[in-house]
């Protein structure tokens, strides 16, 4: 069996490097597999996912629906296939949580579970390496005739969770079932001269893992291969007509003409992904500009300031510039989760901070808030205000988004650290432990901060004997007045602020270089790094071209963007203003959704009268929670843009 | 050739029972071309659509888009199709509404252009009978391959235009071409035994027009054979998936065994209107049970107060019962059309005025709201509130609208009477002049009256000789305190009303039938009937199942349902409570809207401040105007439902 893993030696198992690495910058990530995460804000809630959500996850797929079924009767040859045709990626993503999750919370009731699945899947699988239960039980001749069925959608998650249960516990059977469909689908496409548009993009940056896990470029070429067969039209399937179809799925331009962000953007952001992945290797300069370009269209005029993407439900996607309607935003949770992998490996490629800014906004805000506290419930769309229309749900049918953002918290270790061979760097701040070779010397790292409930963070640094390398710690763009890059939001009340680094307790003089601040110096074992992130209430203002928010504000402390909601305040969060010169408080209330920092302030509250036929001005304290915590008590009302001024009233809408 | 128009003697143009008639009741229809409206009311929006709207629609068709060069093209088997699949259709509609025009406001320019377009329409029919520019043009081996492509929906216009031209011209070259394509779609179909179910019910209704019409039995039997092909699963299209698809297009069911109204409104309209034709002339009892069935769903849980239908843009339908949102109601003015034709369609077979009931309601609200008092602006969907997104549009993609609600307001001659051998019925309150054979005489009926301004109806009677029929005059169930058959909405504060029946000044006794007040007795010329509906202002509630109009009431006064607009009302329209025991005056402001009855009450207004951050209640003089005229000024906030209290507060939502 070629299975294109002769040059992958076991040993090469848990070493940053398997995952990917950008030629340009020299960069590397820090993999999950080697930080070891004992945070007070993020181990809760990873063990939450290990405990729960993937219980949740194992129950809906196996037992409440025919997902696991599905494949024992292609395996079988034998039954009808339920459900929908992407369903076999649920499967692959849970697993892919799964491996994650047997990393930081060992469990062998869930890894039998995992192999058993593996087994039945590996049963199903086709001589020839073709996996897709949908067209082996609904007739295996249609099988590639229509790019909409997801066929490679479901091959890319396979081979994610194949990457990803090998990397955690060195088991291959998942990953030599990927690398046979990944043969065959090369084979079938690239290999034939058969021109293909993938209907749902995701396999390129699959791909690229599988690539940078075996070394055979085999996978790269396919990888670029799936991005250049774009933008020629050769996409179509009957189940889209209209002048937006193409647009809907990338495949209206080139990838390396893009300029504008179109689209369904799940779609987008694995199709950016994959090409800023394939970049970092192939070094293309239009790939790169085009990244770039279409990262500053998303982020200057098309975020909301969650860091949440895709504002409408029609499309799952983007409509036109600064088009971000509060109650009415999708914000898909699975689209957070992309802008998390694709402004990562903006990152790797450029080794600017400021992409490491903008996954933490969608990291702490627009995808965590897909996760209850409870673990076990889900929003799809994550909007900005609720009239109380909006709830939490067990599960979805078409169930993307539990898995994936189960899978990006077990995953949480992939986005804290980079490195080089002469440098560090520190992207999240996130109490760890990992080690790396630094200066030619193995040197152990420990992070130790309340993050991000406060901004006091320590670097302590163990080394058997001295090196020099550079600390490079990013210093959010939040912590120096300026929320995101571009214009799209502002600060209003930032009054400057000053970071000081001390190393042993002493100030150091630091050089900026892309946005971290680079202490280069002799390390020595036991020394400490210390920095603080003043995190003072600020006021944000949209760019005025956001209709939506026009007259009002919102609050951010740290990088949490926060809301009030009705359980805090009478059961109403459409009914008060923030003046100008509002003070505000904040303090941690542990008894307060599992522990919050909340923010205070005394506003005009409108209210009825006793009579209800009349209306009253009163101050009323007025408590606002972090975003990503709001309905885990109830389906509120809710707001995070809070008006300033009275422009109008409506009553009981 | 064979038209199966060989029985149809040109005498017979004109008269009223080449439309339709009910064998059950005995009831015709008066026709269009029989009766001269010369109302206050209608009269002068008749002459807009006449000289304005049907100018924008002979401008959009022909010049601004290429509806018209397509059937040059197809005429010449040369050249691209333009648009949509479904764009024959409109060219159709306009024609007919042209052939309504031309009796009410002959026009020769308009009949030349008229004669015109049916000159390329007849050029591009091919030898076979089939026309449909989009596959003579794309690829005329696919036609009747997709269920989608509106083949027999763009058959039905067609078939309705010839029907209509020829009733008001006597020119019957666009009838001819209806009758070939009626005859190859009945051999393609039923008497080649091949399957097949309309995407878009319509054909149904105007195979029966061209059964009455030609007393030919052949396109009675197909109209039955496009019924009874529902519910067996044959239909399916590429562009349709997933357990919706069947009901959207009302083919999850045999027709006979509709009991819930689902799916697409326009389709379903159409379709139920010709089943109700279908049942008038076969009898089937399953059929007439079937639409009691699904009207009364319509009309006790799924219809708006102003007679509006299809509550979601999302299927443009129907979603569950007492789902009736005010901003986001779709409400299609289609939708209402099909509303007023079904409606209509129900009183002939039944006999029974609740039908004309919800036919009034509709036609002036919910249909009327879709054209402009200037005639040359339309709304495709008519929300029952705005924020002030709202605006009324010069033409739309899909432009099925403007041209549906011009050949409503130019037909409506067709809605206002209908006769018996020895019966005349009033259904609508239209200054009108017809005639009749009654009682085996010729008697002259004259309408009077300033409705729906003021209730007072004069109808007059000129017979050359005695003669004995009844002369049923509709008494409004709103008249009677019931706005609505079934429970859907109450009115609150209904004291009692008698309805006074004169002829020739002194009161007369009369019975109640199905409805209709009913003075039979020997006519003889000279005689006015007089009777006068109260007007005051009513008070309507919701079932409290509709949770969107929990707690609020909305106006109605004589047929016409009210609303507060911005323009009115210092540009707020959410801002205001409608208390228990206000008081309502009503008046005519004659340069207000082009003269329109005006409702005034002091109502409790919320408002902001001088300083912007604080609100006052204050007693305003509010003013509502009728729901049709609202955006006829500006895209302003508009509310038809009031809330009564105060239950909680927005600012600037």
């Amino acid at each position: 069996m070629n299975t294109g893993l002769q040059c992958l030696k076991i040993g090469a198992l848990l070493t940053a490097s398997v995952t990917m690495a950008s030629a340009q910058t020299g960069l590397t990530p820090v993999g999950f597999a080697q930080v070891k995460i004992d945070d007070r804000f993020w181990k809760p809630r990873m063990d939450k996912v290990s405990t729960v959500t993937l219980q949740a996850c194992i129950n809906y797929t196996e037992f409440k629906t025919s997902r696991i079924r599905n494949f024992e009767r292609a395996a079988n040859k034998n039954g009808q296939h339920e459900g929908i045709y992407y369903d076999d990626s649920d499967v692959y993503k849970a697993l892919e949580a799964m491996a994650y999750s047997l990393r930081i919370h060992p469990d062998s009731a869930m890894e039998k579970k995992a192999d058993e699945w593996i087994d039945k899947i590996a049963r199903a699988q086709l001589p020839d390496g073709y996996l897709d239960t949908y067209f082996q039980l609904r007739g295996i001749d249609k099988r590639w005739t229509d790019m909409e069925k997801h066929e490679d959608y479901n091959a890319g998650h396979l081979i994610e969770a194949g990457v990803a249960y090998y990397n955690s516990t060195g088991k291959r059977v998942l990953l030599d079932v990927a690398i046979r469909l990944a043969n065959h689908i090369d084979s079938t496409f690239r290999l034939s001269g058969r021109n293909w548009v993938s209907g749902h993009e995701e396999i390129e940056l699959a791909l690229m893992k599988l690539y940078h896990l075996t070394n055979n470029d085999r996978y790269l070429k396919l990888a670029h291969w799936y991005l250049e067969e774009r933008g020629h039209g050769y996409g179509s399937s009957p189940v889209w007509h209209g002048p937006k179809s193409h647009e809907y799925y990338q495949d209206d331009r080139m990838v390396r003409d893009a300029d504008k962000i179109k689209g369904h953007a799940v779609r987008a952001m694995y199709l950016y992904t994959g090409t800023a992945d394939v970049a970092a290797v192939t070094h293309d300069p239009d790939y790169l500009k085009a990244m770039e370009r279409i990262w500053e269209d998303v982020v200057y005029r098309n975020m909301y300031v969650t860091g949440g993407i895709g504002s409408s439900g029609n499309n799952e996607g983007f409509t036109v510039d600064y088009d971000l309607p509060n109650v009415d935003a999708y914000c898909e949770t699975c689209a957070s989760v992309g802008m998390v992998i694709w402004n990562q490996r903006m990152n790797l490629l450029t080794g600017e901070s400021k992409y490491i800014d903008v996954l933490e906004r969608t990291l702490y805000n627009a995808a965590l808030d897909g996760l209850s506290l409870s673990g076990d419930l889900f929003f799809y769309g994550n909007p900005l205000a609720s009239g109380g229309q909006y709830g939490r749900s067990e599960w979805f049918g078409t169930a993307c988004c539990p898995a994936n953002i189960a899978r990006l918290v077990a995953s949480l270790g992939n986005y804290i650290y980079n490195q080089a061979d002469d440098g560090f760097w520190v992207n999240l701040f996130v109490g760890s432990k990992t080690e790396a070779i630094l200066g030619k010397s193995k040197v152990k790292i420990e992070q130790q901060t309340n993050y991000p409930w406060d901004g006091q963070v320590q670097i302590n640094i163990s080394s058997e004997k001295k090196s020099k390398w550079g600390l490079h710690v990013r210093i959010p763009g939040w912590a120096l007045g300026s929320p995101v890059p571009g214009d799209l939001y502002r600060f209003t009340n930032y009054t400057g602020s000053t970071i000081h680094l001390q190393v042993n307790g002493k100030d150091v003089v630091y050089q900026m270089e892309k946005g971290y601040a680079v202490i280069s110096r002799e390390w020595k074992n036991g020394d400490k790094v210390t920095l603080n992130f003043p995190m003072p209430v600020n006021l944000l203002a949209a760019n005025p071209l956001v209709k939506a928010d026009e007259g009002r504000v919102a609050l951010q402390r740290g990088p949490l963007i926060y809301c009030v909601e009705g359980s805090d305040n009478q059961g109403e969060a459409w009914n008060m203003l923030i003046p100008a010169n509002t003070n505000f408080t904040s303090s941690f209330q542990k008894d307060l959704l599992n522990g919050i920092v909340s923010i205070q302030a005394d506003l005009p509250v409108i209210a009825a009268g006793a009579d209800s036929l009349s209306v009253v001005t009163r101050m009323q304290k007025v408590t606002a929670i972090p975003y990503f915590v709001w309905c885990n008590r109830a389906a509120d009302p809710m707001q995070v843009w809070i008006p300033q001024k009275i422009k109008d009233i409506k009553i009981n809408y």
